[in-house]
């Protein structure tokens, strides 16, 4: 997808792009400072309608909120999606914050303290409970507390999901219990806790809907030899997500209606007819709020060095890790950014140039050898794809800069 | 280096690490909360007397400040070291809360925002300039406020430094205004605003003594054929540093006596000869306190999944950017880890370890299959060369955790 693509869903006016139905010089200047996070909440409700319409009606959506955790964000979607997924307890607070009931959130992470545990356990979240000792320290807690667990096993499938942008299933892995020893751990805790179900999720950010067509499939198998080890019938069955959204030029939209098609399929055969009482799962957070934010970085400096032209700008890989290449990455290939406030005018005649920030070190680089349109002091940098894992993910301290705005619009 | 060579200058008390004079179980205890990051007093204080001894009495050392801006380090290095760094006006402002005077404090980066160099022009400290536009910037902020600007001249050089881990001059750059281009800049500007010299530097993070000296060697011819174009005596010559410290076991400390030679030899020649007005300044930020430092997490679990063993701890990513692997390295390597409460025991019969932190990302990799003591539940990992770029370089807000603790003892 060209960074063209990806100004679509939000539009323009009069040569910039349009973010909450205004002018981005205008949300700027209503901002009042650069460089700041935008999220544009009809962006963000058409996305959820997509979900709905192509997702079979059975299946509830659970916001990963590890994807972007500001409070608008996540009460925004309190009411429009059916579950919340926290990964930290201080994320949970926040879920709860929102008025969500508590068995509406699920709590996973490999490394729950014993203090999270027993917030969890308290709040009466459903614990996606990962080792022998976590699960133990469950029991403790709810024994301490007075209180009866909310527990799901989260389950290491025996398959791996090819092409993932992170491969979290599948080999050893420090997430979840090895589906192999699923059996033989029910066999030791389900009698003294209510194991509601499971979750199975293989890998994150993939962008090829026969790959987690597949994945679903085969997690609805694996299921359905481990649920037989449930003294009660299955009633949580979360399937994960691992819908990718794109990123660079070479990156293809996922094939939505194609994954919805199949999970139609799984839900109105195998799991209706294996698992009556169970509801079915979709976890997505990049893909629910990744595509609906922006980041604005203002154009401090314009300077040529031997032949190559830079743009410095006001923000930086202080906010923008995963754009500056560091976040994982193998290969670092340039996001889609675009001159916020010179749409359509044609490329810069003097050639490619490379949006820097203003960091002190060579790694502070967000769009390297670019054609864009001829940019100047003043002008606005807008990096797209930026509602996940944008601020949160990055080390906003570094170098003493103040923190960006964030704004829900 | 092993992770036991790093040990040594800490020193151990009965199979536990030594901190700041005390087991590492009772600094534990003291800080009263894992994970934290402990900077030794003593170590910080040695590597400067091992600075002292080795450079020159005429050079300067300057602290920058961007490696590690704790308050308590910053004030405590203020009267170690003859000046001090800053990225940006927020560092600025915590280096002038030490008390050192503003002349002895300069402020470099590409990207400084007009409000930026306003409050660095008010300040008084050295501005080291990056380009035209920047300068224009000062001059008119000295003109508006009736000050009298301090202005060096950074300068992207024409020559590269072989090996560095970061690159930061030659060829083209963000970073200063390149060599060819300072005679007609300072035709320009410097009989409007006083410029006290210069600023080269040309790489970061090098443990090689020969590339570092004859980048040294190559910055002094380059200074002589720039200062003619200056109207007075130079004064003030900042080599750059990009001293390294050794991370992988592949690493060999860098030999700091020979650097410090080829420094004598320039100093008592000629930079004496042709500069005889001039300071030179070392500028250090990770040779500095990088070694000083550790990250202390400890262990909430330890699982196996499918052959591999994983010590799960509460610290991850969040906090440990780089030894994740994700702070620019090409390739990840194991940074050096210990398990601070068992030196000296046998390795885990049970095979290597790998430790990973708490987050849901299999980014979230510590130790990648180590040789360690064995280690359980509530034993304590620790990582050494955590005192520069760790905790501000890192996305701590990342899944919602708590910030870690910081203590300097």
């Amino acid at each position: 997808m060209t960074p063209h693509d990806h100004a679509a869903p939000f539009g323009t006016i009069d040569a910039e792009l349009r973010i909450g139905g205004q002018p981005l010089s205008r949300l700027t200047a209503r901002v009042g400072r650069t460089p700041f996070f935008a999220y544009d909440r009809g962006v963000l409700d058409t996305r959820i309608d997509e979900l709905r319409s192509a997702l079979p009606p059975q299946v509830e959506l659970s916001y990963a909120m590890k994807a972007n955790p500001m409070p608008a964000i996540v009460q925004h979607l309190s009411s429009r999606v059916d579950r919340i997924d926290v990964a930290s307890a201080g994320e949970m607070q926040h879920a709860l914050d929102t008025g969500i009931r508590p068995e509406k959130v699920s709590f996973a992470g490999p490394g729950k303290t014993p203090e999270e545990i027993r917030q969890a356990v308290a709040a009466g979240v459903i614990i996606e409970v990962e080792s022998p000792t976590e699960i133990a320290r469950v029991v403790a807690a709810g024994d301490a507390l007075g209180v009866a667990p909310r527990v799901a096993v989260r389950v290491n499938p025996d398959f791996a999901v090819k092409d993932s942008g992170m491969r979290m299933g599948g080999g050893p892995q420090q997430f979840g219990i090895d589906a192999e020893h699923v059996p033989a751990f029910l066999a030791e805790w389900a009698r003294r806790v209510e194991v509601v179900g499971f979750h199975i999720f293989a890998g994150s950010q993939n962008l090829n809907a026969e790959i987690i067509a597949e994945a679903q499939e085969r997690t609805v198998d694996l299921v359905t030899t481990l649920a037989v080890h449930l003294p009660k019938p299955l009633r949580y069955l979360n399937l994960g997500g691992g819908f990718g959204i794109p990123y660079t030029e070479r990156d293809r939209p996922l094939d939505l209606a194609a994954v919805a098609e199949n999970l139609r399929r799984l839900v109105d055969g195998p799991i209706r007819d294996r698992f009556p009482e169970a509801t079915p799962v979709i976890e997505l957070g990049r893909y629910l709020v990744g595509e609906c934010g922006v980041y604005v970085t203002r154009v401090i400096d314009r300077k040529t060095s031997r032949g190559k032209t830079f743009l410095v700008v006001d923000g930086g890989m202080h906010h923008q890790l995963a754009a500056s290449g560091n976040f994982g990455q193998a290969i670092r290939r340039n996001y889609p950014v675009i001159v916020g406030n010179r749409i359509g005018a044609p490329s810069d005649a003097a050639g490619p140039v490379s949006v820097v920030g203003c960091l002190c070190t060579p790694l502070d680089l967000l769009a390297d050898q670019m054609e864009l349109p001829r940019a100047d002091i003043d002008d606005l940098i807008v990096i797209f794809q930026q509602g996940a894992y944008g601020l949160t993910a990055s080390p906003t301290a570094f170098l003493g800069h103040p923190a960006p705005a964030e704004v829900l619009v």
